[in-house]
Parts: structure tokens; C-alpha cells; sequence
């Protein structure tokens, strides 16, 4: 780890991304060990190396995940699936399946044919649709936060992003951990001080299968030319993309000093049709979708 | 030029560069016909081109030419001097010529050689003579600004670098037009909103002579391999570079609410020895710089 000038052997490594996950929960202040945490697992490397993790260091976990129904050549909805499962019966750990398909009709590709929102790619009905239904089987079966296996190569790209687009609101919350709001459960990102090529290796040398293709909607997604763009950089510099990261968290403070004042802090409304909360009087967005399509 | 959709001929490509010249002077209030204008020139297609457009547009310019004394395979010092000359010449206007060597007894090279600003490139060395310098000139022989060629590819080169390690006081400061303060005349860089290939299409154009090498020291520096990133970004998706300056400039309103606070307005000291402004009570660093040589 040229960032860090370490280089560990596979026990101390597995032991070092666990002592570190640790400390990130700690000082983002993201939840104790008397929580209940519900891991958001695509059956990725990313979020089934924070459940394992999460798991050995001794906090209450259940997993979610959610069949979006999609195909490609190598059936990835189906192929995640049967991955997060197995690693939950493995670990006998607790595992809720939501099916987009049979709760709400429709596939996320389907979905996105007919809404504005999917028009060009169906990532932005995927994230409404995901963020819904977590915060949905997170209150619901009373867990007490949220958490992504997002890691730092993520959270880069993403400030990459909203950087060049100088997209202030977007800046101003980006966050380790997003605080709980009423009927919103808290999230947190216990992993985003780490490299991708860590948790990949992580996962590899805890020996868990994850599905290593990505979706296939991802291909040629901003997202991606980004994270190029960024380990260019990082190759010429070592460290840059985590010290860019630490810098902005360090930097929001100066930036943001006025974060808590009510300006920010956006009344919520409840949603007649599901209950759940949004911004602005009437359905949801999601409910919006649903109905509509 | 992608970035505008639009494509124009010789006659109105130089004609449309003197206008946006004139617009972002009247739009960052940088100067009017009344002032004094002095342009830094450095012999190179910015600094020739920016002094030509001002000329046509009809204010009121001299140059100030710092030899540096840098001499590489191509004797960039003497060379850059004589295009410098000549255009002056050519047009009939003043250029105040500063020699390093004779003035101050080193050139940049030997400066950078004896001083920990300069341990591994003189760029630091360079930059605080050149700054020192042109103050000095500018306000001994009344001018009323200071304008610099910097183009749109400069500025963001050095804004991507501040927003990489969240320099948050440099990026206050990063402006169109730094104002005067006690001792200071102010700075403007009217070309801040064109391409590096329309000031060099310009300067070709308008049949200017420039030299053409870069600085030798430059080769490898952190400005360089920023400038070949963001056109590899700018190549993907074309106007991210002017997207990207000009939402800062707006994102810069709300983020430095407080820019005018008196926090920020440092108090200056009068260096005894030069006389010029400086941060700290003694003598300036251009003065330490030079004493302890």
C-alpha cells in the first residue's frame, strides 16, 4: 500500500482492514456495538468484505439485498443473488430479499423504458429504487443504521464529480455518514477510507466469492472514466486520491461551517401512499414511479 | 471550439477574441480605457497575443519583459527578449525591460541553487522574483493594473491543483481580478476564459512572432501533467474545462460568503529594505532571498 508505505502479509492484513474499519466507525461516530447494522450486499466484493468484517469484529448484522432483475449475458441479478445467500448461510447470518421484479412489477430495466428519469441509463431509477427500499426493510424490521460496502475509489470519483460540476449541495453532504432524519435511518460507509484494491484483496484472502463483473449498465458511466482518470493520477502521485479525500473532509469543516443551520436542514413531508418521507408535499418519487409505469 | 459550437474564420475568429476580451474586462470590472495598463510579457503566445488584442481594442498599454536569465539548448532568455522587442517595436509601444543578472546579481538558475526555495526547480524562486519585479515596476512607473496572459488552461491547471489538496486559501484567492491593496496595484487576467489553443490560434493569426519552446524548468512539473489530465477530459466531454472554472467562479460566491471579513484581509508590513508590502514585520522574502544569496 504505496499510500500508506505498508506492506503486510495476508494475516496481518486481514487483521490490519479490520482494525481500520473499526476506527473509521469510531471516529465518524457511525454506530457502537450495541446497534442493530443492516449491510446493504450486492454480492460484490465491496459489501460482502464489510459484512465479513463487520461480522468478525462482533456487531449485529443482517444483510439486504435486492434483485433488480437484471439479466446481461451472465444473468447478474440472479448470479449476485445466489452469492449473497451463500455467504449468508455460510456466516448464519440474517439476509432480506427484496424482489423488484414481484413486489413492485416491473424489472429496473423495465422501470427505466418508461420513465423520464431512465431515459438514457437506468442507474438513476436503480439508486431511487434501492434508496427507498433499504430505508423501507431497515425501519422496518427496526435496525438502527444503514451501511455501504462504498469505498474510497467510490467516494472519489463521486467528489470528483460533483468538484468539477462545483455542485455546492451535493459537496456539502457527502459524508462518511449522512445522520439519521425523521423516518430516514442513519448511513454509513464504514469502508471509504480504503482502496478499492483493498477491499478486493481483502475479499480475496478471506476467501469469499463475490461476483466480479460489474453491472452491466455501468459500462462507459462517468463513474468509471473518473476512476480511470483518478488512478492516473494516484499512479504518477501515490496517495492523492486518499488524500484528497481526507483534505475535503478536513476542508467541508471550513467550507461548510454553517452546515447545521436550518437553511440545510430541509422540512420533510410523509408520503400519503407509502409513508415514507420526502421533500415535498404529495407521493414520493418512488411512489411516483411505481404508479406511473 | 467545441466548448461554444462554434466555428469561425480568420477576419472573425481575431475579431471575437478582442470582443470576449473586452466583455470579461468590463464583467470582472478589470480595468477601462482610463487606466494604465501594464502587460507582463514573456515573449510567449499569451502574454504577445493579450498585448496585441488590448493595443487593437484601444487602451492604453506598456510591457515589462523580466530576463531571467535562463539560458537551456535554446537560449530561452535571449531569444524570448528579442521577440518581446520586436513586437514592442513593431507597434510602437513602451517595454520596460528588467535584467535579473545585472539588476540583482544572479540569474534565476544560480538563485534557485543557493536558496531552499529552489532545491528542486526554480519555479518558486521564479515566480516570487517575477512578482516582486513587476509590483515594483508598475508602481514606480504610475501604471494602474497589472494584467498577465494566463488563459483558461492556466487557470484551471492550477484550480484542479488546489481542489486536489483542498487548499482552501488558495482557492479564495484565485480570481479574474486580484484588487489592489496598500502597496499592491492589482492584477487582472483578461485572457482567464480562452483556450490555450485560441490564444495560440490567435497569435498565429494575427501573424505575432512568439517563441514557441516552454520554459525549460517546466518539463515533468505538476502544472504540465495536470494540463494533459483535464484535456483528457476535456477531449470526453467538451467544455469541461470552462465548466468547470466558470462554476467555481459562482460556486466561489457561496462557498466565500464571508471573503470580504476582515479575517481575510491581511494586514501588510512595509518591507525596510524595497519598501514593498509584505506579511510579516522585516524584510520581504524577495529581500531575504536576495541578501542572503
Amino acid at each position: 500500500m504505496r499510500q500508506h508505505k505498508l506492506a503486510l502479509c495476508k494475516h496481518h492484513f486481514l487483521e490490519w482492514v479490520c482494525d481500520q474499519t473499526e476506527r473509521n466507525i469510531n471516529k465518524y461516530k457511525m454506530f457502537t456495538k450495541g446497534d442493530r447494522v443492516l449491510v446493504a450486499v450486492s454480492g460484490g466484493k465491496d459489501s460482502l468484505a464489510l459484512w465479513d468484517a463487520l461480522n468478525k469484529l462482533g456487531y449485529t448484522t443482517g444483510g439486504v439485498y435486492i434483485n433488480l432483475g437484471i439479466s446481461g449475458d451472465d444473468q447478474y441479478s440472479l448470479k449476485s443473488q445466489s452469492l449473497a445467500e451463500k455467504f449468508a448461510s455460510d456466516h448464519n447470518l440474517v439476509l432480506h430479499i427484496v424482489n423488484i421484479k414481484s413486489d413492485y412489477g416491473k424489472t429496473i430495466p423495465e422501470f427505466s423504458e418508461t420513465n423520464k428519469r431512465g431515459k438514457s441509463k437506468p442507474c438513476s431509477v436503480c439508486g431511487l429504487l434501492k434508496r427507498h427500499t433499504m430505508n423501507e426493510i431497515g425501519s422496518r424490521k427496526g435496525y438502527d443504521v444503514l451501511v455501504t460496502g462504498h469505498n474510497l475509489d467510490d467516494e472519489v470519483s463521486v467528489l470528483f464529480n460533483n468538484v468539477l460540476g462545483w455542485q455546492v449541495d451535493f459537496l456539502r453532504r457527502q459524508s462518511p455518514l449522512i445522520p439519521a432524519k425523521e423516518g430516514l435511518i442513519p448511513k454509513a460507509k464504514p469502508f471509504c477510507r480504503f482502496y478499492e484494491r483493498e477491499t478486493a484483496a481483502y475479499a480475496i484472502l478471506a476467501n469469499i466469492e463475490y461476483i466480479e463483473d460489474e453491472c452491466p449498465f455501468s459500462e462507459g458511466s462517468t463513474t468509471i472514466q473518473n476512476k480511470e482518470l483518478l488512478n492516473h493520477l494516484e499512479h504518477q502521485r501515490a496517495g492523492t486520491k486518499l488524500a484528497f479525500y481526507l483534505k475535503f473532509l478536513r476542508a467541508k469543516k471550513e467550507l461548510f461551517a454553517d452546515l447545521e443551520d436550518d437553511k440545510y436542514t430541509e422540512a420533510l413531508f410523509s408520503c400519503p401512499t407509502c409513508g415514507q418521507p420526502t421533500p415535498k408535499q404529495g407521493n414520493c418519487a418512488f411512489c411516483r414511479m411505481v404508479t406511473r409505469s
